[in-house]
């Protein structure tokens, strides 16, 4: 099958005859249809996690096999969820369908599991969820996001007359502003892009320039999406005393760094990674969201190097591959 | 009156002829009896918060006089809580009785405000302390770095059956190991220096050599009372994922910080400065904490520059000065 695989020489591949899976037991094969490029899957093509595989793992597919008793889901178009556990009875992360912080996970197309830029790849059926019939391929294929978006939720209350900024209009800052704010909270989200703002102000979001906007130590909750070091700084004097500063971008801070703010005004930082699916395909169902806006470009999985050449562009959001 | 001094000329002095301070409307002229020095105050003595004038925030003392109506305080041996509030109507932290948050505070020998290291200081009455009878000088001394401790379980719901760990065995991992661990909840203080250790061991603390502890991802709650930053980056390498790393000492990096495992692990990262009084007070009261093994000195007011010098040797820990 034709795959997209970083190979130990740290090359970015595209191959013709890739062995198509077997589902193990308990797992079933699923043909993609659409695949979604994340930054991490850049951040793999520079080394990081030292991952070798085929790359990807936010898709849509059918389920066209299943290895074990209930066939239910063959003919499904289906999401998976991006990891699975060791499911040993005394894991307490497997117990509670924490799968993603399970010690022995698998991780599709990062940690120890082949993803999803492929004609086919095999996920247990417990991580597989069935797309509503009335969310397309091209908003479903955005859940994996929007459910790390809504893991804010998961792990803090955020009260309904609380303030929150989302700092970063990058496709983290855009889907997390969108899913806050179509859970009627308060959102404001702060970037440096007017064409970027302008995607969530047409869905209702407020936005404001960073630049046109007064730091002042005032909000209940600051999204960092920015990635960036000064995005930390400048989400921490936006927190306010007691506040909770989430930690959604995983910063290497290149400098030093000023913890004695933390302590001083007591707050907290959330740091906040991927989410559960049932609530993000909720929200896609209610169709409270569109991610169309997103998508800056669509490639053949034929030119998938081209496609990550586009996603390294600065302005672009999400670039999509059809296979 | 006597008074040790920072001045503008970031000189430490003794001075024997500073005004004794006149109470204003709903405060009380307390003497002090007995006062700590503590790190913040050498901190001071380097310049941090800019701040000049009586240093020391940590005393025990009578009230003298009270300007206001309820004159029931005169005579009573009382401790300070370490700021007061603007008490503004529309102040969220004052109404609260969070007078540490409040925007516009005053804090004993810290900001704005004549401390403790004087025969005298003024507070307003709502922030003095009646000490139990029970409770000597000598550990009601000690309520400030209590209240601080305690804080940690007013802002984090520790549960009794978490694994926490105390890492650094200061004066404020001693505190707060020996202060967590007479609410009964499971606390490992873990440190460099054997005599230290064993101060917190003789009260019932399960304690531990660095050098001979695992260093496991496998603990509920870590609490960073080190104050450097290899001391941050081995909480977090005890913190398991979705636990929580409680700062309580302000950590300047000095060096690059990769704040990837805070993401990755989706730790909570909890700031936590000062507490409330009433509980330490409780805890004080109870007998269940003993602070008296962690004086290593005594000295009058008159040899006040000699105390400052003591508390920076390397093996001080608590010093005390009569007044």
């Amino acid at each position: 099958m034709k795959a997209v695989v970083f190979d130990k020489d740290n090359q970015l591949k595209l191959v013709d005859n890739y062995e198509k899976p077997i589902p193990q037991k308990g797992e079933a094969l699923v043909r993609v249809t659409l695949a979604g490029i994340c930054n991490t899957d850049y951040e793999i093509t520079k080394g990081y996690m030292g991952y070798v595989g085929i790359l990807g793992h936010e898709a849509v597919g059918i389920v066209e096999d299943v290895n074990g008793e209930d066939k239910s889901l063959i003919g499904k178009r289906v999401v998976p969820e991006i990891s699975y556990g060791c499911k040993e009875p005394n894991c307490p992360w497997c117990a509670e369908k924490l799968y993603r912080h399970c010690p022995n996970r698998h991780t599709l197309g990062i940690w120890r599991k082949d993803g999803v830029f492929a004609q086919y790849f095999t996920m247990p059926t417990e991580v597989l969820f069935e797309v509503p019939n009335n969310v397309p391929d091209k908003q479903a294929v955005f859940v994996e996001p929007l459910a790390a978006a809504l893991e804010i939720t998961e792990q803090h209350h955020i009260k309904p007359y609380e303030k929150v900024i989302v700092l970063g209009d990058g496709k983290l800052g855009l889907i997390t502003a969108l899913a806050l704010n179509a859970q009627n909270l308060d959102v404001t989200l702060v970037g440096k892009h007017q064409n970027k703002l302008d995607i969530a102000k047409a869905q209702g979001v407020k936005t404001s320039l960073l630049s046109d906007f007064p730091i002042e130590k005032k909000y209940d909750v600051v999204v960092e999406a920015t990635g960036s070091v000064n995005g930390f700084e400048t989400s921490l004097a936006l927190t306010k005393p007691r506040g909770v500063l989430v930690l959604k971008s995983t910063v290497a801070t290149g400098k030093e760094l000023n913890l004695a703010p933390i302590v001083i005004d007591e707050i907290t930082v959330l740091g906040s990674r991927c989410g559960q699916f049932p609530p993000a395909l909720r929200l896609l169902q209610s169709e409270k969201v569109d991610f169309s806006p997103l998508i800056s470009a669509e490639y053949s999985i034929d030119n998938a190097i081209e496609a990550f050449e586009k996603n390294k562009e600065k302005d672009t959001l999400k670039v999509l591959l059809k296979i």
